[in-house]
């Protein structure tokens, strides 16, 4: 099949990669993508990196009639159409795509407090917001979206309130990470848990997201940052990004926490479950000390969605916090999170650890479940 | 028998309500209380209020060989023997007893984070904090303490840091409700909450903790506050409190969750859970709006432990607390409060529904256990 695109009468066919179905390996097939309806832009993908929660998605089986459905959430693109009424985006602007919008309207995007967008928030029936339509068609049939942004196509139709402009001068194969995972490790270290200087902190899961914590930790002066992860390889990784102590449960003859415990002396000001297991907040939470810790949960759970813990470990005065993005309103805040990795205040480079083309997307979802990837960074157009 | 004190060698022979096993009425025997030890002080009670925490522990079958027992923690008393090292109290002084201490030296209380003192922390085994070891006796065997404190004596002996010098103006039959539920229901709405002016509350429990949040959460300057109880008649107490609406959830058709969401455009700004229900906690933070809900969990369950929740009511931005004693600093701050209630600042008189002589105790329990009191305020010595 050819990557060459074909326009006509507004609505451009393209390539994209589509599951038929929960957990089955993606097709790269030729779509339709319709043109921008009010308040939307559509995007030529320049980038996408694989998340977590894509493929946690494309396995589960609790929505199996939103198929077909094309996956994929982080991305940089260059703005392509403007519908009607859009006047803060121009055709070739860089853009980050987001999973949750920023209207700028409603109570929630007026309060300093909130990020959740109560207009764009977050999507779930593989839909647009604005008409519970799709803009995807396959084989003569609609495609269903995935967080109303779908990735991985070469062309994608976006809300405006759903899409942030940043810097042209940044590489877009690197502001893609910026998009999800990298910013909501960071802004719950910063936004979130408020990270104090010299703070003791604890993480669970040195993936991306573990990892960004870990570097914001260090950037605001975490006098430790301990780093608990059954993959020993990812220790060497963390240090990268400023972790200083590791943990390997399985090697630990006691309970992880109470490991945690003796090492800080009672247990960290902060801790960060990263890892999307709820049974490891109860176990976050422990490992914070009484009176003034703070847990933070970051992670999207493959399984029980159930978090428990005992009354008493809330009771001696701990926090348990959750985030969804890290606290940032995206087309506030975004621009000069990019701006930051373009300054060398954050790192990014050091996160991508498999970059690919586009037609070899299933190697990133292979080499996610395998456990052996940070971010596959995946290259819609270039030949690698 | 009589109430005469006799003292003899140090040793004090007076009255105590003696548990002789879980769930059993209180016995008032006569004991023998110990001469206080090093930074000890011993203390005539003159008013005991009954804590349902009291009531809870003495049901409880989880530790049966903690009897004889001695409960109450909830006091006011006026010194009357200073133990070696101590130079803060005089013979004389009016104190209130406190179930959880400030040593005033250790990590948590050089800190201004945490009021959760290292040193004279929550007691569970029965024994004082320092040799582990109790200052009773009764029919010549040991009767074990509550929370270092055992109230439901006419003296007993406390580590100084578990007690706290007041006002010796303050009425004393008052001011003893500041010992416990009163402070830890305004603490959590100041210290842990710290409501905000023109904030939305809602209370779950209109008892005296439930109460004392609401009179707090209205000194703030909370626009509405939404109390929920099963016994419609807490409202018009309420009202005094502060109370602006009340919700009956056996009469509402939908989960109190929805109707609090109608009520409030998405959510309360915070709640607090004060009955002691761990299923409640999840109730309460869905009570709770996007974004910026925070719920403050203060109730001692009387039966489950564990407090559970879908993890989407973290993920969506909002916060769960847990406070003992409101996270005040026993010491530091009660004076104060006390002097706040003797300034017309808080409201206590209103919050005691009973008294009755020390002799009745029995009948303390049994209104708490009917519901049908808020506050039994317990003489020890005044014939009423």
């Amino acid at each position: 099949m050819s990557a060459s695109i074909q326009s006509s009468g507004g609505v451009i066919t393209c390539r994209a990669a589509v599951a038929w179905g929960p957990g089955q390996p993606l097709v790269l097939e030729e779509v339709e993508v319709a043109p921008p309806k009010s308040m939307e832009i559509r995007v030529k993908v320049v980038c996408t990196s694989l998340c977590r929660s894509d493929v946690t998605q494309w396995q589960s089986q609790a929505q199996p009639d939103l198929f077909p459905r094309i996956f994929g959430h982080e991305a940089s693109g260059i703005v392509e159409g403007i519908g009607d009424g859009v006047t803060e985006f121009e055709i070739g602007d860089h853009v980050l795509t987001v999973f949750i919008g920023e209207c700028g309207r409603c109570t929630h995007c007026r309060s300093s407090k909130s990020n959740m967008c109560q207009n764009l928030g977050l999507e779930r029936r593989g839909l647009m917001h604005s008409d519970q339509m799709t803009r995807f068609r396959v084989k003569g049939r609609p495609a269903y979206h995935y967080c109303a942004v779908s990735s991985f196509s070469e062309y994608i139709v976006v809300h405006s309130g759903c899409a942030v402009k940043i810097n042209p001068t940044v590489r877009m194969d690197r502001a893609c990470l910026l998009s999800c995972g990298v910013a909501a490790g960071i802004g719950a270290a910063w936004n979130v848990a408020d990270i104090s200087k010299e703070s003791t902190i604890v993480i669970f899961g040195l993936g991306t997201v573990g990892l960004s914590v870990a570097q914001a930790a260090k950037i605001r002066g975490a006098s430790r940052i301990i780093g608990v992860d059954i993959n020993p390889e990812k220790f060497e990784k963390g240090k990268t990004f400023g972790v200083t102590e590791y943990i390997n449960p399985d090697e630990c003859r006691e309970p992880v926490q109470q490991v945690i415990k003796k090492l800080t002396d009672g247990g960290a000001d902060f801790s960060f479950e990263c890892i999307g297991d709820t049974d490891i907040v109860s176990t976050a939470l422990q490992s914070c000390c009484d009176g003034w810790g703070v847990t933070v949960t970051l992670g999207v759970p493959k399984t029980k969605p159930e978090v428990s813990t005992h009354y008493a470990f809330l009771l001696t005065g701990r926090t348990l916090k959750g985030s969804l993005f890290g606290g940032w309103k995206p087309k506030s805040d975004l621009p000069s999170l990019v701006d930051k990795y373009s300054n060398g205040e954050i790192k990014l480079d050091e996160l991508v650890t498999h970059e690919i083309p586009f037609e070899r997307i299933n190697d990133a979802f292979d080499l996610m479940r395998e456990g052996s990837c940070l971010r596959c960074v995946i290259h819609m157009q270039k030949e690698l």
